[in-house]
């Protein structure tokens, strides 16, 4: 077996920055991961998943090993827009260092955090003359910040068909707060956005009593879904929460009262709900004010919780030996791609520090991606056999 | 003097309805009076009034006599658009009879009144050998159903300018409900409209802790304003009510807490506030709930009681003599430009029944016509000197 040399995780990162791979184009990203995994002795597929109405996206499997223990690393390239531009300090696809920080769109979100990972596996098969101790796979895909049709639901489909069955998976996004390593998420909460629209009787400001004001009940609907909370919590969540996100009534007629209201409402639910049972709590609380409404839901996800085990431990020995802290085991934030992968293999979530995410000039430092990548190593040295 | 001839109700109103007199237009309506009243001996003046921004808007003052008492009609020969052309089961500037029904845009709002009270005044004439026995005017104004700028307002401060100072006013408004003179206004609610906009923290549904809601803060406040009575109505006035007529947040991001959320309230309030005082009601509710808004208003008109007295005694009286009824002495429903000639001497509104007034098909019978006529005539006997 060829020897095999590790690459730079802060260079790697830097490289991965350049190509300019928003949400769904591939940008070369794949195409730099494809050379370096190969050079590391994976064997690469890319995939090219396509539906009708949606953009085509490049994805990218890649496995080195054949037994197991099969240890998955998940991520995506594709990045979020920049924005303006002109708000940023230095080109977002510069892929810059200034000083100690690493500079541009993507260099936590998740970039950084996929370099990282892939400098571990390299400084492992460095020590282990290029044989893992088992597998390593990595599910690189290019639509999770956009619709997420066409990357890591279809790849894990693949996956399926092609036999090819990871036992734990660990992903990519930036779960560390304040310091790195803090939050190891296990799980996520649901969420489901549902639009509410209150009929009443049209009429004239000046003769309240021969109207039926739907303003007045979707207010009175509205204050019962926001001051009654929906649970307290669970053992590894916090607890659901509602947001009235928008009020859409429209009416230009200041002496006209109008024949409907409509509210757009967000919850983020935890494990204690299925989406069906949010839309019932919804359902009777503004049925206590009116019967004459319409609810249209549309679910984003269900929440889920990848009981914390081998996965978790190993995770957190991982951080405890190369930070000193210990993670706290999370559910909180929005929703990734390990929705999907829980359904295949026990799943958590590990990366870099998410303060600035999806913003401008985010960034991380080189000792953060040095420190992830220690991580890593130390992880997959406790889950692959010795 | 030369002798006098009393015009029919009916065909007057008929031929006045002929005149495509919508809001600001004259439409020949006002040619129509002129050439009525100048037959009857009136002194006719044509007001043409104008203000940068706003069309010009043609108004006829008259009057006959020169002594006291002087009782003035007021009404106004402008209507509201047709709508829909097609709905209608007749030519809406037609001035047709259709069995006992005269139908078409102003019958009842109000050419109808003005038809009638003309007659009424062409009887008195005639009984009189043309001598009214004290002064009548007409303020027959055009831009009542638009801005009320060019209108009524500027006609009573000409009057003022030329010494024209009526004792009372009748105005011709339709506030008759279920039957015929079953109510006379003798004051109107006043009527605000105000933006209410309450600023939060924009931020992400997923860190609701991260932001601040407005939505939140102003369902609650809206909540306040509408579950608390402002007042229990006084003597002559309902209950003052508040209506939310729209709130508007326009935020397409259904995973984005919004930066602010918008609504407009209406509230016609009795006798017992200023417009001042209200919006002061409306703060402190709106306190309670946030420190962080703004209320934008506008007042339309303020609330006023043009107290009963002779000109309601002789208006209920005549009601009495021609229909059997007793009028109720009323302060509801919309603005009328009582509001203001209030300023000016005592005044009351009655007119034919209001229930088609602005519809499709709007309409009247020949025998109210004929009956409005009849009271107004009873109620000129009872206040003109003998």
């Amino acid at each position: 077996m060829a020897a095999v040399t590790a690459p730079d995780p802060v260079e790697l990162a830097q490289r991965l920055i350049r190509c300019p791979s928003v949400t769904p184009a591939e940008g070369g990203a794949l195409d730099e991961l494809e050379t370096v995994l190969g050079g590391l002795g994976f064997r690469c597929t890319r995939l090219t998943f396509t539906e009708p109405g949606t953009a085509d996206v490049a994805n990218l499997y890649a496995r080195i090993g054949t037994g197991s223990p099969h240890i998955a690393f998940a991520g995506h390239t594709d990045v979020v827009p920049v924005g303006d531009t002109a708000a940023w300090s230095v080109d977002p696809f510069g892929g810059q260092r200034v000083g100690d920080e690493v500079i541009g769109r993507g260099a936590v979100d998740m970039k950084g955090a996929i370099a990282a990972f892939v400098a571990a596996v390299g400084r492992l098969l460095e020590e282990r003359g290029g044989d893992p101790g088992g597998s390593i796979s990595f599910l690189i895909t290019g639509d999770e910040e956009g619709p997420s049709i066409n990357g890591t639901r279809k790849l894990l489909e693949w996956m399926q068909a092609e036999g090819e069955q990871p036992e734990m998976c660990v992903v990519g996004e930036p779960t560390s707060e304040a310091a790195l390593g803090d939050t190891i998420k296990v799980g996520r909460r649901g969420s489901l956005t549902a639009r509410l629209t209150v009929h009443g009787t049209q009429g004239h400001t000046a003769y309240p009593h021969k109207a039926d004001n739907p303003v007045h009940h979707l207010t009175r609907a509205l204050r019962r879904l926001i001051d009654e909370p929906i649970d307290d919590g669970s053992s590894h969540f916090e607890p659901s929460q509602l947001q009235i996100t928008s009020v859409d009534v429209g009416n230009p007629a200041h002496n006209v009262i109008p024949a409907s209201a409509t509210a757009t409402l967000n919850v983020r639910f935890n494990d204690r709900h299925t989406s069906d049972h949010v839309l019932g709590w919804i359902r009777a609380r503004v049925h206590a004010e009116t019967t004459n409404f319409e609810l249209t839901p549309r679910i984003s996800g269900e929440s889920f919780l990848s009981p914390p085990g081998a996965l978790t431990d190993a995770l957190a020995a991982a951080v405890q030996e190369v930070t000193g802290r210990t993670p706290a085991l999370g559910t909180g934030g929005g929703t990734s791609d390990a929705r999907f992968i829980k359904d295949l293999c026990p799943v958590a979530e590990l990366g870099l520090r998410n303060a600035t995410a999806h913003q401008v000039d985010e960034r991380t430092t080189t000792q953060e991606l040095r420190e992830l990548c220690a991580i890593d190593h130390a992880a997959l040295r406790r889950l692959l056999a010795p």
